[in-house]
């Protein structure tokens, strides 16, 4: 007998939905969550399809969060298979979203399912929060529907983000929480001139030289137990007219943070402009601002979602918080305990992704039991 | 009656001979050299006219250096008259090469003219360095003249170079030598990688910052009386793949240092590259030298020029080697005692170039002066 989170999965990479396009995922498990007795809210903005679906009017209030949309396929000839017509070989699931997410997707709703069946009367509420533009810009995507939830104060306790989080093997890997990311455009301003008389000018790459030098080695923080150290990292830099007689009047430099909770988005802009403004460097920047970093500690959410893998698989989950930003950041502004866990996410956003076939029973196992501990 | 020095100046000025173009420039040069009895020789390099003219067989060789070859006009609607017809306006002769220099070409000439005239059996000997081609690449110009004197064992002691070298007043600077302009080209190798793992890469802006912090506060040297300190900057710097998330793999640098007799091109190689090495910076560099520093201390030709401008004007002349290079530093390599001297450069390679009319018979003057000091 098939696997039905695995029919479940192959139905949903089945739709090539590329961001935005939902293709009709949110269809599929709409009509499964309906079959459940979930009340179902297809919320539309922009281009973005997005699915709000509840279960239960009361408290705690847990939330299987995820998206529908996948990254492009990259060339197709090199695909050893259609990836957009799961095939599996030699005991992996391959195409595209098998990993990111959609295994994820189909294990929340067979996980929701068997827990169903076995407690018609469970305690609290589900709901899911899917999206199709999480690979995409994100801007009508789960922001929009937190803001929905929030501007009719409907509360949520407990959220599991489905993203791949499994490093080396499955379960090995929980995400609670990731790191804040933060832009900066600086230009430093000199004065342009003619090389042989640089008294007469003033240039910006040396002017930024000293402070940039300092950035550089700065330990913005050490990092906690959950974080490691903030880091700054210069992405691009230019200068210069082309000539190499002239000494340019303006350097061009974007650079990112990725941040600790030890900071926030403002003491890191606090910090990098005294470090400027203490070499004396005329400048102007501009920020941007991709996420503040969130973590959700120890506490009921983690501890029941340790113990559900635990149980599972008999592999005790390193907590971390690495990697780039998730959509957990929109959501734990508005739910205090987030935490992201799915299947191994070695091949994700590559060629010939895939999910080994034997993890989709253990994932959907695992949402099952922290189902169990925490709305049984 | 009209200067001959400014009837021979807008002669030439008439001839629009942009680089490497002499426009017959040099045939009435030598037409009037060879009435003198100058032995003429044209040597033409490449599609570079070069004049040799002596006169005298016995030392000391004093030679009159300089280009007819100017530069572009620029936009000939922005100029307030034809830039080759040549006019006089407010005391000032207008037209591309004005200052630069034909008007010292001219003045050679008629200078060379009245010496004769008073000393017909004059010592040593007086001769010509003329080319097409200073302002161009100046491969086929000033540097085959010497090469083919150097091959016949042909010595020279003293040479002028007329170089419009006043700065604020006519005769207030003589050029005595020029720094040595040296210029390379850098590449920092690092490694490629995700903005949000930096520990798998390798920064190389993060790895050359510290080494070009200390580049830029070095002192190359302290210059000495003829020399300002050696300067080194940076022209152009370019990182970064255009992704704000990607951690770029090189970054290439060009700069250029202006260098002392303190220096040379390869003691300067060797304190760059150990300042990176310090720095372990992973590199590579190529050089391109465009001329070693040339200098002529005090001695019989700086002491006849500087004299011979205070008996003409009044003014005594400020010894210099600012600036950028110039044919002189060919010439160096082979005459023990080399100075430019010429007009005010301020309009120079400008539009609008022009000279002071009541500067020509003056700059004359100057000439005859010295050869009447060092061959008379």
């Amino acid at each position: 007998m098939s696997d039905p989170t695995l029919e479940l999965t192959e139905a949903l990479m089945r739709r090539a939905s590329v961001t935005p396009d939902d293709a009709d995922c949110q269809s599929i498990m709409a009509r499964r969550l309906a079959n459940l007795g979930f009340h179902i809210e297809h919320l539309r903005f922009g281009e973005v399809d997005n699915l709000w679906a509840r279960k239960g009017d009361s408290g705690p209030v847990l939330v299987f969060a995820g998206h529908t949309d996948v990254v492009p396929t990259g060339p197709v000839d090199r695909w050893h298979s259609d990836p957009f017509a799961p095939e599996i070989r030699d005991g992996h699931l391959y195409g595209r979203g098998a990993a990111d997410m959609k295994a994820s997707l189909a294990a929340f709703i067979t996980a929701t399912e068997a827990f169903l069946k076995d407690h018609p009367d469970h305690k609290g509420s589900i709901a899911y929060l899917i999206t199709s533009d999480e690979e995409g810009p994100a801007h009508d995507g789960t922001v929009k529907v937190i803001e929905t939830l929030a501007a009719r104060n409907e509360k949520i306790d407990f959220c599991i983000v489905g993203e791949p989080t499994s490093s080396q093997q499955f379960g090995d890997m929980i995400k609670n929480g990731r790191r804040g990311s933060l832009s900066g455009h600086l230009i430093v301003h000199g004065v342009q001139g003619h090389i042989a008389y640089p008294h007469l000018a003033k240039n910006p790459i040396h002017s930024l030289a000293p402070a940039l030098a300092e950035l550089t080695v700065t330990e913005w923080d050490k990092g906690n137990a959950y974080f490691p150290p903030t880091t700054w990292q210069v992405s691009n830099m230019h200068s210069g007219t082309g000539a190499t007689n002239v000494i340019p009047g303006t350097v061009e430099v974007l650079f990112n943070f990725r941040f600790s909770t030890e900071n926030t988005a403002d003491t890191l802009k606090a910090k990098l402009e005294s470090i400027l403004d203490k070499h004396g460097v005329e400048h102007e920047i501009s920020w941007s601002l991709s996420g503040e970093p969130y973590l959700t500690g120890q506490g009921e959410l983690v501890n029941s979602i340790q113990a559900a893998i635990q149980e599972e698989t008999g592999i005790t989950p390193e907590l971390s918080t690495t990697g780039g930003t998730s959509d957990g950041r929109f959501i734990a502004k508005f739910c205090p305990q987030v935490v992201e866990f799915g299947p191994l996410n070695a091949t994700i956003h590559k060629l010939n992704e895939c999910v080994a076939v034997a993890d989709l029973p253990k994932l959907a196992g695992v949402y099952r039991r922290v189902l169990e501990k925490l709305v049984a």
